[in-house]
């Protein structure tokens, strides 16, 4: 029997004037936006540039439909065989970049609301992920709490926050406990909070992406290092779009730096770095073989499959097709590989792991 | 039997009064040197401390006598069961944070004309590694080939160079033009070139050594998106003290972006990122064990063992228990283990594979 399979990484488009129409009147024309110029499409807001893309090919044989409406959604997940999705921002990510502390704030407050107002009434199939603010404690717990009122079971923070803070700091022990107490995890979306385009001379479009790989593995070793995750045993990170196959290498690293140079590590961890980063970290992936084969040592409890639906890394429509070259000669167990493609998320966000077709026959 | 074993992450420590003594004498008192102060050893040149460490314990049950002198240097190799050795500088590494481009380069060649005058008479024990500088093409290589008369068979450059210049700079060619024309790998030690401490907070220990090795993947990324490696197919880079276990992460995420982000893809590569990875670059493990495990998708021989001699988070003088924990359960073949324990490297150097007994005994 087919698994139940749930992707850990999927976009929502934003409607085009969700923030002009959504934000209080004074803020309006600083909105967030999207606007295409000479073949590019450019983020923007606040009149500064923050992100911009070369148009591509369109990939016009297959068109998404689903990005704003859960109804056509459903059409796409049912041509791809996804049956449910932890939902990310689109533009909304972007957010992050925003200088202005209350402009940044206020967009995330409007996508927060759109968010679950759109796509929060179908609880075991969507799980929508609240943009959450990183620069005060007092202000990230509001919005957690209140987003958390809402409904929300999953919220992010920018894999690089903003203002020169790191995760080791232990002002943020309120977030950590909070969401420990609420059994949220936490999610991290690559490129969040970072310049993702640092590189433009030969090899830039591989060396920024990956790069985007190297702050994602920086922010968990602050995670475990400085002591947030070993302080709070019953808190998870979900890591998000950076490939999971890195896990087992970095596991190794904290460890083998851990018992080296314990003279000078501060704090004392009460458990092996990589015992901490199998059992807390959740890494997700699209097309990683490697991970598979390291399981023996990680687990297989903390790798997540994604699609990464709409973009155009992602594996639509053809998830099927890559799950299969993915999990084909893996060896692995069908009910590792069901935990693996689904069964984990599930537990992790309290769905019930159903397939969509039955879901939308009910 | 007992295969022969080379260590590819091996240190001299050079005599103290070296760069002070060598020096021009407008240099002298300018020289890179080591000094103890409060309890730190501070590494200073120019008026410039450029790195310190906390005095530790001094592993006083387990001296290190063989820093500066090849005979004694053999009688710590019997003790730990090591054949041959690459050999790095100690406090020579520092000449990469020297600011003056002449002091800088001044104290490389001392070190270049000591190192192989003291260590270059046992060519199937000892790989000495000159210390080439890199700001200006011309002057790398002058002092490349100068250091090949020499008799030099292994140099290193920096992992970051200096000046903002990166290793996707085409003006660097001519450099890997010429390694691959005389056969010699090209070395590049983890913190040459960066700064080694750039996290003070909770967990720094861990953190700044897990970014050094970020930073090698990095390099590893710039060489082969920019080009440089599949310019040149019979380049060689060792990338030593990073660990292992990263390449086949490094691997699947290069592949992937190469393909979804092909589009914008600029040199496009005339094998897969992977292929070129796998084939010219080598990586040192003292305590890895995850690499092994992904020897079906990487081939063994760009995985290579080191002891990083005389270091605190180095194997001495437990080698062979070491290697014992790393290979025991791996289920390789013995002529794979023994190709990576030295097999590997004698090739790459040009060695006869000889057990240091029977060489002392000759």
């Amino acid at each position: 029997m087919t698994p139940f399979v749930f992707s850990m990484d999927s976009h929502v488009v934003e409607p085009r004037p969700l923030w002009q129409d959504g934000l209080p009147a004074a803020l309006r024309d600083r909105a967030l936006r999207a606007e295409r110029r000479d073949g590019y499409i450019v983020m923007t807001a606040d009149g500064v540039d923050l992100h911009r893309m070369q148009v591509g090919d369109g990939n016009s044989d297959n068109p998404r439909i689903g990005g704003t409406n859960p109804q056509l959604r459903f059409q796409d997940m049912r041509k791809d065989g996804i049956d449910g999705e932890l939902l990310f921002p689109n533009l909304g990510m972007m957010t992050y970049a925003i200088d202005d502390a209350d402009l940044s704030f206020a967009c995330m407050q409007v996508y927060n609301d759109w968010l679950i107002g759109n796509f929060g009434g179908f609880p075991d199939t969507f799980v929508p992920t609240a943009v959450l603010p990183m620069r005060d404690v007092a202000q990230t717990l509001d919005e957690f709490r209140r987003c958390v009122e809402l409904g929300y079971r999953s919220v992010m923070l920018p894999t690089l926050p903003p203002l020169g803070l790191r995760y080791n700091n232990k002002a943020f022990d309120p977030i950590w406990a909070y969401a420990q107490e609420r059994g949220i995890p936490l999610a991290f979306h690559v490129a969040s909070g970072l310049t993702p385009i640092t590189e433009r001379g030969p090899g830039a479009a591989i060396i920024n992406y990956t790069r985007l790989g190297f702050a994602t593995e920086e922010l968990v070793t602050y995670m475990v290092a400085g002591g947030a995750l070993d302080r709070h045993p019953g808190l998870t990170m979900v890591v998000v779009e950076a490939g999971a196959s890195w896990m087992v290498a970095l596991g190794e690293r904290l460890d083998e730096v851990n018992e080296a140079h314990q003279f000078y590590v501060r704090p004392k961890l009460s458990r092996k770095p990589s015992e901490i980063l199998y059992k807390q970290v959740k890494a997700t992936f699209q097309f990683d073989r490697a991970c598979l084969r390291t399981i023996p040592m990680t687990g297989h409890e903390c790798l997540l499959w994604a699609s990464d639906y709409p973009h155009m890394e992602g594996t639509f429509p053809r998830s099927r097709e890559v799950i299969e070259q993915v999990f084909g000669d893996s060896g692995l167990a069908p009910a590792v590989q069901a935990d693996i493609l689904g069964g984990t998320a599930a537990r992790l966000y309290g769905i019930e792991p159903k397939k969509l077709e039955l879901k939308l026959a009910a």
